[in-house]
């Protein structure tokens, strides 16, 4: 049997050359290089082959013995595992978030678990007329009280994950969901604003407003939203913004439905937007943090940062047979100092805006891409047919990703240089043609 | 902050030295030595530090390259994950079924992997009367038909997993399930056997006769389960057995009635029973193979394999960012030339049939345990109090699990020798005094 015949391939685009990829610039199975805006749809921190993850010597005994045995890290752990958590958490955690979550495989298990954490709060204050027997036995069988009929709120095109209580709040595209059985939560519109930004500010605004008053009205008359997932940046769904303003008035309406506010960073986290998380753009006011923040991604693994009142009534509840992988979050901490020494938010901000205005003059001169919107190097924009446009593009040595139909996104590592720009920008114009 | 305050740490009970540690013997962070009858929740295939997996060269190009990047096998693989993939299969697939699903972190990610295949297949034959327009537009917003109300039915005490759809199948415990939303899905009754089975086989047949007249009528009576999913051994909820004659029955069952049959060999699987999957005990013939079969654990990585109808209709039904991890591929791939080539298997087999007749031994002698069950290292039995039994056992050298309030259970990796279980039967003496 033949690995196409084996595995489901049907979504593999190329064969990386590994050990030839350099940088921001892979080598395909065919020996054709391509400059990488795609980055492993967003996940690849800082470019092929980095010389710092290379000095890594994954022969050392501390190493070795982490990836020659899959530790289950909730009960038996090894003794290095408190060092290497310990500074993730003082690498990666925002402040104020007490609590930490390392304990999956995907971004998926990570909301899962967030919800998970979001609705044992929600039942710690809401089922006590009921006898902790009764809960317990209904619990068992699939039904109330024990297993409450509450929800969390998504919003229209926004992606989650593909497991199933993931899969009930991703709103961005009929064929992850179709045939598969969902939870009946609830959903809230999410602004769809005109671009660019700074020339839309009035009719923008005006949009946000409706949004918001349509949420306040979706958790007055619904008591059993126990949270709301929501993107810095819907990416999945089209690269879709919404304002610092909008945000921080989401934010208080959670606060004031005591509702657990979700921010999912697993595709704005970790510099993608020029802040280690999107959030960051929203207020440096404390109390407009997170209650709960999902990472994956460019973290090379995944989990979540909360508020401590999120631990679960039980550990099991949150539990695992590996509570995750000691190595990736030694792979994690590594990146982290990476993206310190190297200044790497900061080039993610100027050669994000860099390439902003090299788009927008594209724009200006040829007409042929628009709605171009980004942060940092978290870019997308338009254009008349993205599935062609992206095949120009890989043909030209570009690869890419598309959203939708119309949408271009750039999702490259935070290595990427003004050089890099150049030559995408080249070639864009050539496949424009 | 310190590692105990930043995460959930209430479930660890000892750090484990690993560089120390060695074959079945594992060392706590003050060097203690104990005989792990543990074995990282059976996710241990070959025991700490073995010979051939130090052997590996993770400096070697091929391995470091795939360790310092996490690539995103979906659509932009390493060349080398090919040879990978066809390995594994060729290692580990049960013969007739044709595809396999390599693509997620946990053994929750496989399970709902399972499920979504299952629902797809079930669509795909069952709402063909409702247009694909109307389908993706009511999946968008959950909503029937897109997101039909189809089920999968599993068993009393069964153990499937924590995200959301598996939790709504797993029923062994209701501290997992409380609070948290799960699906309505039907359960069946799972057959309470008499123990030691040789002793029991009448009284064993009527109530295993009694469960599958209850399992026709619920089958026969909701004509929206679209799977059913077991294991060959109940784990989590409490090692209870059935016989191979009922697992034929039931297998028999679901084709009747078309339901696709699930065999959750997560806990079961890569020897722990003696044979490579727990499912081979029931019968040569090959129409009586299960249409699913999910792994983990001692496969270190996860997924499942399947007759090739279980391929999605869509690619991004089944997909995620990382699709896998391709290091615990080759790690699963020298495991199982280890076990090949130390005979595991029939090491598992022997020794566990030595320890199920000290055990019996010891019960005829002390009265102190009970309801001695296990095929090859998959064993357990009764006590009168198994959380006091497990302390004394730990105090006394030994790592092991209990399952609920009466039964310890024993799940070593496969190199565990005649010798170490003289010294457990040794040391359970001494802690039954």
């Amino acid at each position: 049997m033949s690995f196409h015949k084996i595995i489901d391939s049907r979504n593999i685009k190329l064969f990386t050359n590994l050990g030839r990829s350099k940088g921001n610039y892979l080598f395909d199975s065919n020996g054709k290089k391509y400059l990488d805006m795609y980055g492993n749809i967003g996940s690849l921190p800082v470019g092929y082959n980095h010389k710092r993850l290379q000095e890594l010597n994954l022969e050392s005994p501390e190493i070795k013995k982490l990836l020659i045995h899959r530790p289950a890290l909730g009960v038996n752990p090894p003794i290095e595992w408190k060092k290497h958590v310990e500074l993730l958490y003082k690498n990666y955690s925002p402040g104020g978030l007490d609590f930490m979550y390392v304990a999956c495989g995907c971004g998926s298990g990570a909301n899962e678990n967030a919800f998970k954490a979001a609705f044992v709060k929600f039942a710690r204050n809401n089922y006590s007329e009921h006898s902790m027997e009764d809960r317990l036995k209904t619990a068992l069988d699939n039904r109330e009280p024990g297993s409450p009929n509450i929800s969390i709120l998504s919003f229209k095109k926004g992606f989650h994950g593909r497991t199933m209580g993931c899969l009930s709040t991703t709103r961005s595209n009929a064929w992850h969901k179709i045939n598969i059985p969902a939870f009946n939560w609830p959903v809230a519109p999410f602004p769809q604003l005109k671009y660019p930004l700074h020339k839309n500010e009035l009719i923008n605004f005006l949009e946000e407003e409706k949004c918001l008053d349509e949420t306040v009205k979706i958790l007055k008359e619904n008591k059993t939203i126990a949270g709301m997932i929501i993107e810095p940046i819907q990416a999945e769904g089209g690269d879709r913004h919404a304002s610092n303003d909008y945000f921080i008035k989401l934010r208080q309406l959670a606060l004031d439905e005591d509702v657990t506010f979700i921010v999912d960073e697993v595709q704005t986290g970790v510099g993608s937007t020029g802040k280690l998380w999107g959030y960051e753009y929203w207020s440096d006011d404390k109390k407009y943090l997170p209650d709960i923040m999902t990472f994956s991604k460019k973290m090379q693994m995944s989990g979540y940062f909360c508020k401590s009142e999120y631990k679960t009534d039980s550990p099991f509840q949150t539990f695992n047979t590996w509570m995750g992988d000691p190595f990736k979050v030694i792979l994690s901490n590594e990146i982290y100092k990476i993206i310190a020494d190297e200044k790497l938010l900061e080039n993610s901000t100027t050669t994000g805006e860099y390439l902003m205005r090299e788009l927008l003059e594209l724009e200006d001169k040829t007409g042929k891409i628009r709605n171009i919107r980004g942060k940092g190097l978290f870019i997308a924009f338009d254009c008349d047919n993205s599935i062609l446009l992206k095949e120009r593009l890989i043909e030209n040595n570009i690869n890419i990703g598309t959203c939708g139909k119309q949408s271009i996104r750039i999702r490259p590592s935070l290595i990427l240089s003004k050089k890099d720009v150049d030559f995408f920008i080249y070639k864009l114009k050539k496949s424009l043609l």
